[in-house]
């Protein structure tokens, strides 16, 4: 059976899932190191991070598209976040009681149905946030690039330590390691630029893509090559230094509640941002395919993935933007590409933990720092802005404070300012004039349709769902339609339209009857849809209701 | 002019506001001292906070009923922000820029029309809230009240300071004091229970209500009489002591950016609490009377009295759910009521400060804890328990948190889990199939009418407005309707429901368009209302757009 599967895998798409996953790994090679130290942790914690959780997202995700492991957005929230630690705990023990908790939110989230939240980071909060991070940390990987001892990952921080370093005298800048830097930006941008069209002139245009993607490698290499030859460490170039063996250390996080409790804020949002992020990916692949993501799958995937991670010495891991554009470009077919991009790693770790010492982590930040300026974009800004401005304003306002403030205070803000505009939209329940369709039983907009009203009975339709974000000015709403309807002594809701009503909702109706009992005014409801008058029933309603709820709205407005 | 309007006034409302005034001043006097101490405040600042504020809202306000100044649950919060003032600042100075902080962000808020974030506050997270801060007071009051030497306004805090008393040997209570307290509150809740039924045998009803009124204020002089008497303070009674002559202290609040900057979260929070409360009050009063307040009116007059309260040596104030009931219910008209109600607590002042310097503070102590725990109620929480266990959760929730965390931690949670429950509630966009009314260009829904359906074309009713809450899944729900009909060339959508689309939406409809071109299916749009149209056209929609957009949904499914 088993060996049946694997026959008809091999068949279908193993030769396409092994090439995605080489493609891929030459990529993660070096992301992996260098968002482990734009994480502040010690750069082979992203190598660990790069082997079993992808494991664990093949056995539990949904996408055969994600390239999961390091993210740079996230690397940037773990940085932050361990920042918090308390004194005596090692960065790397932190990261891992962080994956873990990431792991379990997520796991909870799948558990409890509660995909839902995704919709927490609306369009703005997500575009805004997300250019604010990639400059953030690019502003934060430039130091590195240039050799400078000032390190920091927002405007305040840098601009203080760059003060500091100019008082005490310290050379800001290395011009050795700033050469290997700069070297490396102009390469790898040339590379992404020109490589594919020049190739073309000599080789099939398939062909000449392929090998442009393995032109960062080969930049790597060469930059390995020129430090080693040259003694780049004699001169004062930081070096990556010796990764450790193959040797996964497979391991409890540490049981330190007061570090658990500092640590699950930063969690909450990175399981967020680190969820919402694969879903947005992974479901744009996946309509490219027309195939489809499943949100549970997802949470369950990644929450395998971050427990993984933090039982294998690891840091939170999610799936990458260009990670997953590379593999389904190279054409994965199945989630076990994933599981062959793992091998591969660790391949390379026994082969190439030796030169990749030698590299200069200026030579990292370089790759970092072309990476995520490539994501940036002003056209979100400028559509925003043309569209509506008040979300243009927040998503501008999110990306400035991730750049000021950092990443939890501006992700919180944004989430509130998302919900503020909700419900200055929704404040309002819409509340429209009803009459009837002369000759029908039917009923229609006065607005909008030549109807005939009555002038005893008042017909309102509701059509909207009574939430708390509506509710408080359901009354104010009727009362302005009854005060040009003065000889009216009964009002029928229409509530065809209405999906649900909440506490809030039920309190307005309440409120609502009160306020015509005391005008003489019956309030009476129609076609009350069968789950919402099922819950109604269930409440004290009867106790307080005294009109009647109509099968049909016609027999309403003439009451039969 | 300004005569023939006094004339006016004194003809139709003055007996009637005089009389309203006196009543609540006898309400006002212990409460507004008891709430200062409650806050961790002199008392002298309540009575303050209980002049000019009064007078300031009277100027700004719209609700003739409205009791403002010092309340209880603003009391509880006001004491927890304090406590969090840097050392070297009194609290008197920090409820002073507390207060500013109020004001300003009220004054903000009505300025930028955000009166609509009164949602925020949904039905059960502001039923938790209350219950709980009105235990939260009371047990916070419970040692106060038995003389104890214990602090603290959340269970864990007293609890550990109960433990420390006991180790260090002191005293727990002290009999004398408990027993002024605990007389005075069998003494309120007996005249609050019997007192009208008893006193109507000799008078009319109306006289008897009068005169019950009168009631607590003969107890609290029957108590410091008592203490006079016995010289209570020589035998270890704590009394309120020397009140400050009338001469209200005029000045800035300091402008110490660190205590700004501190008080800030706080203030957000006192200001949304302060504003929710007071029209909730404010329209529940209205509505008894056929009156209307105006949300914004009623956040410019709690602005002025909360920045009168800042400039005048008072706190953060509001309106009173007590005080209020009281005001109409004596019967006033206008908001002249409350600039008479200032009038006679500077009278009070004038002749009071020595009687009341005598009042044993487990007197007014017993006065809040009977006010507050009038409050409760389990009745919507059974409520809420039959109607909606989700909402009943959270109101349990809140209620819980406030009393174990204090209150900002639980507000801030119950305002998350509202927005949660209505991102559950609302995370897919209704989307009906609709179908012809056989022999009519009308369109309904194929469930619930018998209609024609076309096989090449697919017509869709968006039931709602396509925002950040429900777009996500916009996509898949459509392309669950189409693989039900595989042989559609070209989908319509019915917009005419969509009362709005934000940037999330317009993403969802991008996406959807993309999803179904790469499917060879057309998408068209129907009777999009005007407003949505042209927010539409000001975007970029035009270049990626490739339908057309119908006036009549009939003309869309026969391609007019």
């Amino acid at each position: 059976m088993l060996l049946t599967r694997w026959r008809q895998y091999q068949d279908l798409a193993l030769r396409e899932d092994l090439l995605a996953a080489l493609v891929v790994s030459v990529l993660l090679i070096p992301q992996s190191l260098a968002y482990a130290l734009l994480a502040g942790l010690p750069a082979h914690v992203g190598l660990y991070a790069s082997l079993l959780p992808l494991v664990l997202y093949a056995a539990f995700g949904s996408s055969p598209n994600l390239g999961v492991g390091p993210v740079a957005v996230l690397a940037l929230m773990i940085g932050q976040t361990l920042a918090l630690a308390p004194a005596g705990v090692s960065a790397s023990d932190a990261a891992l009681v962080l994956a873990a908790e990431v792991g379990l939110l997520m796991a909870a989230a799948a558990l409890l149905r509660l995909d839902a939240l995704a919709s927490l980071l609306s369009v703005p909060v997500l575009h805004g946030f997300e250019t604010g991070a990639a400059l953030s940390i690019a502003m934060s990987q430039l130091p590195v690039l240039l050799g400078s001892p000032v390190h920091g990952n927002s405007i305040p921080q840098l601009w203080e330590q760059l003060q500091q370093t100019w008082q005490l005298g310290a050379r800001a800048w290395l011009p050795l390691t700033a050469a290997y830097g700069l070297a490396t930006v102009l390469a790898l941008w040339l590379a992404r630029r020109y490589a594919v069209s020049l190739l073309q002139r000599w080789m099939p245009a398939a062909r000449a893509t392929m090998l442009a993607r393995l032109l960062p490698l080969l930049i790597l290499m060469l930059a390995i090559a020129v430090a080693a030859a040259t003694g780049a460490a004699q001169q004062g170039v930081a070096l990556v230094g010796a990764l450790p063996a193959l040797q996964v250390p497979l391991g409890l996080p540490i049981a330190d509640w007061a570090l658990w409790r500092q640590m699950f804020p930063g969690a909450l949002l990175i399981a967020l941002v680190g969820y919402v992020s694969s879903l947005v990916v992974g479901e744009s692949l996946a309509r490219k395919r027309g195939q489809r993501v499943e949100p549970r799958r997802e949470l369950a995937g990644l929450a395998g993935a971050n427990l993984a991670a933090a039982f294998t010495g690891g840091m939170p891991v999610a799936a990458s933007f260009s990670r997953s554009v590379l593999m389904m470009d190279a054409g994965s077919r199945t989630r076990m590409a994933g599981v062959w991009t793992a091998a591969f790693m660790a391949i390379a770790m026994l082969f190439l933990s030796a030169p990749l010492a030698a590299l200069p982590t200026a030579v990292l930040a370089a790759t970092i720092v072309v990476a995520v300026l490539s994501v940036i974009s002003l056209t979100p800004f400028v559509e925003a802005w043309r569209y509506s401005r008040p979300e243009c304003v927040l998503m501008v306002g999110v990306a400035v404070l991730t750049l000021l403030w950092g990443v939890s205070a501006a992700l919180g803000l944004g989430v509130l300012g998302s919900v503020a505009l909700l419900l200055q939209r929704t404040a309002k329940p819409h509340v429209a004039l009803i009459g009837r369709v002369p000759g029908t039983e039917h009923y229609r907009n006065v607005e909008r349709h030549e109807v005939e009203c009555l002038d005893e009975v008042l017909g309102l339709r509701i059509d909207e769902s009574l939430l708390f974000t509506n509710a408080r000015s359901l009354t104010d709403v009727v009362q302005q339609h009854l005060a040009q309807h003065a000889e009216a002594k009964r009002v029928v809701l229409l509530m065809s339209p209405v999906n649900s009503i909440d506490l809030s909702g039920l309190e307005a109706l309440r409120d609502l009857h009160a306020s015509l009992a005391r005008q003489g005014v019956r309030l009476d409801l129609s076609e009350v849809k069968g789950p919402v008058l099922d819950r109604l029933k269930a409440s004290d309603w009867q106790r307080w209701f005294k009109g009647r709820v109509f099968l049909s709205h016609h027999h309403g407005m003439v009451e039969q």
